[in-house]
Parts: C-alpha cells; structure tokens; sequence
C-alpha cells in the first residue's frame, strides 16, 4: 500500500507530520507489517526525534546550521557549487548526513514508535519548499 | 514476524547483539526476506560496524564525542535544552545523526551482513538505560 | 527477490549505480512493493543524492574529508586503530555517519527517486576497492 505525503515547509527547521503518517497506518488494517518513508529529495531530510520540548527541534537545526555553514562563511570557501545560493550545497550535505528513508515496524496495528519519538521532516533550505514523502506499508 | 530486543546499557559506548539478532533470524525458517531493526529511543542509535577490533568502537565513541561535546563545553553555549544533564541535548543530537532504523536482506537464510559487520547499540546517555529495538521479518 | 550488485571502485568519492538498479527494479515486474539497498562494508557507504552537478558530488567528497580528517592530522591524534593506514579508521567513522542502508518504494513498476536523486556508493578507502551491495525487491 502507498501512498505519498506533501508538506509544505517555511524555510529551515523541522516540521513535524507524525499524527498524519499513525492516522494512515492505524486506518490501513494491517495488523503486523512495516511502515518505510522516503524522502524524494535531496535538500531536506526525515528525522525521528524528541516532540514532546519544542527546544529539543530549535537546539538541532542550531546544532546543523553550525556544523554545516552557508557557503557565505569563509570555513566554507571550498565548496564550488554555490550558484543556487549560500543555502543550497550545504543543504545537500545536510541530506547526505541524515535520514533520506526511516522504518518502522507496525505491531498490533500500531506503529511501534518509542513514547518520545516523532516523525519530523527537516528543511534545510530557506525558502519555502512543497516536499513529498513516499510512503509504503507492506 | 516481529520480535523485541531488549540491551542493557551502562553509559555512552556500543553494545553489540550481532549473535541475538544472527541467531534469531536463522531460527525463523525465512529463506529469502528482509531485516528491519528500528530503535525505540531518541538518545540511543543502532549502528553496523567493525566488530573485528574493539579499538575500532573506542575511537567510533571518542570520534562522536568531540562532534558532539557535552553541553558543559562552551562551544555548546548556544543549546537551551540543558536542564536533563550535559549529555542529553548531544545525545539526542547524536540520535539525529546516526541511524534510527537499519535494514538487511536475508538470503539463502541467512542475514546478508559482510565480513566485518556487526550489530551494536550506541548509547548516547552517560547512566545505564534499558533500550529497546523492534524487529521486523518481512 | 535478491540479487548482489558489484562496484569497482578507485579511491575516494562517489561511484553512480543509479541506471543498474532502475534497469533491474523497472524488469523485476513488480508493480508495488519496496526496494532496499544494503553495503556489506564498514569503510564504504551508500548515498541518495543530486546527480544533475557532478560538483555537488566533489564538494560532498571535500565536505566529508574535513569532518573526518585522516589520522595523519593532529586533530585525530587521539584515535588509536590506526595501523591499517590514516585513511582506516576515518572510513569506519563515516560508514558509521553515512547509510548502510537505504529504502525506496517501487509505485507503478517504477522506483520512487525524486527528480534530482541518483544512487552512489561513497569510497571512503584510498585504495580500489571492490564493493557489494545487497539489494532486494520485497
């Protein structure tokens, strides 16, 4: 079973969709089965992660934008694909570090997420972008 | 068929369960089919690695630890989500980095991991914790 | 349905294997299911990523190479499993950073990429290596 997922992101941070994706899966019928999300696109990312302190999401996007700056820093003068904007490489190395697919078991129905974990895609670019997440159930 | 692996933990390092995981996947009677282990925490991640040499996983743990210091250091001044002790806000950090779900064909009944590869749980919390990882024959 | 693909590569940086993987998921005549891709390597990784620029390819070489610096840097100094040379034991720390495994759905007998993603395999060796990857077809 497929089915895709658009959320529309407002510039770099994390934009959470979890109550979407366990709607779907707990109305899909499937008792025992795994859940696979991919993200199809190369400047953004999937990110299972802490939704319960808003903090959590702000000290991580704090967290990346320093370990990959914009092309405009000087730490980051090598880089040569830079004609898209000072946001775009360092938007591609974001997506090669983190998540571009994530799976989930489905047990008794439900998803087997831990108490704190929710299922986020995370903006690396900073105008505002439609992403699409295929999602399959099988 | 679905199963849950439960690992002791006793501070920040890897915890290997190659030979639970290799055991129960031989044990299934599934000749041709697909692994999934997905860790249910957001500060403890599951990692495929050399478990050939075990300075390969002293220097894995040194390596995270400096990219990822403890909020203490002040290079991490900027983080706000403080109040849960200096090794939480990294190890969710380190949770976002390092993988949440990891996949492995079987075949011929056996998990298709190489040579060199094995399974380890990398706790990211400096107290012992009990970590859960759902997993997934399909 | 399970097959080995085989990549030679030849020293650091990004190898596209993109075209073979289309090729055998678009004749596996299967018009839903999952893909999953999984290196039997701890010093190689697998990437989703843009393969429109071959320069975002060279920056996310050069990108990695100054996150991980060789052992023969002073900053790495601490690292201990270094008798198989100084690019060793940076290879397993972005094996363990980079995917070993990646998943996408297969919708309408075709894979779900995004426009701009293409598959590689990321050399994290110096020297040619010879590399497998696990592929199945669920």
């Amino acid at each position: 079973m497929n089915r895709t997922f658009e959320i529309e992101t407002r510039g770099q941070g994390t934009y959470e969709f979890t109550r979407d994706i366990v709607r779907w899966v707990e109305g899909a019928g499937v008792s025992e089965g795994l859940l696979t999300l991919f993200i199809r696109h190369t400047s953004a990312s999937l990110l299972v992660m802490e939704n319960a302190d808003p903090e959590v999401q702000v000290d991580i996007r704090h967290y990346f934008a320093r370990l990959v700056p914009p092309t405009t820093d000087p730490a980051m003068s090598y880089l040569t694909h830079t004609y898209e904007g000072p946001d775009d490489m360092p938007a591609h190395i974001k997506a090669a570090l983190l998540p571009v697919s994530v799976q989930i078991p489905i047990i008794g129905g439900r998803l087997a997420l831990g108490t704190w974990q929710g299922l986020f895609v995370f903006e690396h670019r900073d105008r505002p972008h439609h992403r699409k997440v295929a999602a399959h159930i099988g």
